[in-house]
């Protein structure tokens, strides 16, 4: 069994503290993990198992040696370094925007494409989270009836724009409930010209808008679940898929409202369940006559997609509800990272071909 | 011009004072204002313009010279009081579901459906909060281009479960920053066996189950639309609607992302913009680029229905998304029913046929 030295970029953030964690609990046989963030973080020490590691600043050189490499450390870090980590023979599995959508690059949530794995060069694309846990939650259905039409609203953890903005809402939650004020300088996006209010409020923004009205998170939604679900092929209507991305002040876990439709009207809600339940890393909470359903507070901290409330559209036949909630910073970053890299060890893909 | 006498059964709630503002706010001469409520209440002291009113305890008797009730205390006592106020000829204008689908009863969002009006026979229904602001950004668009499907996701505010229920995510939402246990008991649905929190997290239940799986709130929006849209017609087909609805830790104003399929193939979003800034009531805030977008945090307060974020379906041509919010206790009850008695007063309808 192969043993590996690992490196995370961006360790000091909201998901590069879970990949340490994700680490430590994994089954890949681990040399020496190495901790790798910005300028400004290193010297930082981190807990990882029961050693105390000194977070270093990523340079080029950082990667000599390295045979795995996970980023979360933003686009522009993974643009500049993942190239020089795959250049001295490290695999790259890349948690940014940064290569989702190029054709060379394996976009993965292992459960539903492992296969594209064999197609590595070197890096895999993580996906974005809120793509990860809707695939989860609809793959099972795809593999038994086909499907044919997502429409998904979705309601994002502010943990999804990091460590700061977790730290926003609960400062501003406090600020309101003491009737004082608060100035927002990170929510709805870091990099956007104004900043409101997330705390007892619904922000119908994730990321920048596009010119087309919808925002990039709503894009990524769209494009990246059709290069999942559908092979790669970009051009392919296969699956039509349409999204309205909003946050909302939760800490953590992503829950999303799914309306789609399948190829085999036959398809029913006992069927759905059964798929769903023997789907690997998806766990059905779907008893409305016990008020069990998936819930934010309850699946964080938990690697699984939680699926229910799947019910039939009364007036189309084929069309179905469901509302899935996961761990944005887990499945949705750090632990399908991790995943992917298990895969690749046990496939024997993880190295640089 | 005729003066009221008029009612407010269920003062003390959460509606109940909206209703007392927009009564004092109101076009219509009333003559007197009589506050009701339970015994228990009986007794409290409110606000009504300059005076100070005595809450009295409901009783048949009380709608002796009453000309207007407007009730929101519950469907038993609608059920029990509202024909006793008929009886003594007051009109009732009804906030709770109580009778709703009966065929007899109109139910009205004024700006919608008016003409139903015409047809009451001392009582009218006023519409569940959540249809009311997806009727009010939806007509316009169905005015100009035909309504053929609408597939609705809900995010809605704590203060449509009442004054309690704002009570409890605010103290649960204190108690979660100070580490401390707090224990739910009104949330998701005061009359349902278990209890949840609310604050941080997102409960996709309102009301209780049906045995179909829909919740009774999205059994409303979907009957209830369809009785004000389709002109009372309930076998009618000609809109399909169906619904999720989930509550957020917002405390007033809900806020709806609305997927559409108009009949007119040429509808675009310019047309759709139009529409909904010429509807009375209805307000476009649809900037992308200034991240202008209708929000609870703005809307609360407010009689609007705020509309934005209006785009195609990029794969289905006459398929548009759209956010919707509106204050739930103002055009979601209080305003609309005072609204309909002003309506009423100048179709000359304020009176028992």
């Amino acid at each position: 069994m192969s043993e590996y030295n690992v490196a995370i970029v961006g360790a000091t953030g909201a998901v590069g503290s879970r990949m340490i964690e994700m680490v430590s609990e994994s089954k890949l046989h681990v040399k020496s993990l190495k901790l790798l963030a910005s300028k400004r973080s290193a010297g930082t020490k981190l807990k990882y198992k029961d050693q105390e590691l000194t977070v270093e600043e990523t340079t080029p050189d950082s990667f000599a040696g390295i045979d795995l490499a996970l980023f979360s450390a933003g686009g522009s870090v993974s643009k500049k370094f993942a190239p020089e980590a795959i250049k001295r023979g490290a695999v790259v599995v890349d948690n940014t925007s940064a290569f989702r959508m190029d054709p060379e690059v394996p976009l993965v949530v292992p459960e539903v494409n492992s296969e594209a794995l064999a197609e590595h060069h070197g890096l895999i694309a993580n996906p974005n989270c809120s793509t990860i846990q809707m695939v989860m939650s609809l793959e099972p259905i795809r593999e038994r009836y086909g499907l044919s039409r997502v429409i998904v609203t979705t309601m994002q953890a502010v943990s999804g724009a990091g460590n700061r903005a977790i730290k926003e809402t609960l400062d501003e939650s406090r600020a309101y409930l003491d009737g004082e004020d608060y100035k927002p300088e990170v929510l709805p996006v870091k990099g956007d010209k104004k900043h409101y209010q997330q705390a007892f409020n619904v922000l119908p923004q994730i990321d920048v808008f596009e010119d087309d009205g919808y925002t990039h998170e709503e894009w990524k939604m769209i494009h990246e679940t059709k290069k999942i679900m559908c092979g790669g092929d970009m051009d392919s209507n296969d699956i039509q898929v349409t999204a309205t991305c909003t946050r909302v002040p939760v800490p953590i876990a992503h829950s999303e409202s799914v309306y789609f439709e399948v190829l085999d009207k036959n398809a029913n809600v006992a069927g759905i369940q059964e798929a769903i339940s023997q789907f690997d890393g998806d766990v059905l909470q779907d008893d409305p006559d016990h008020q069990i359903y998936p819930q934010a507070i309850n699946a964080a901290g938990k690697r699984d997609t939680f699926v229910g409330r799947i019910r039939p559209d009364q007036e189309n036949k084929g069309a179905f509800h469901l509302w899935n909630v996961s761990d944005n910073l887990l499945k949705g970053a750090a632990w399908n990272s991790v995943e992917i890299a298990e895969y690749l060890d046990r496939m024997d893909l993880l190295h640089v071909k």
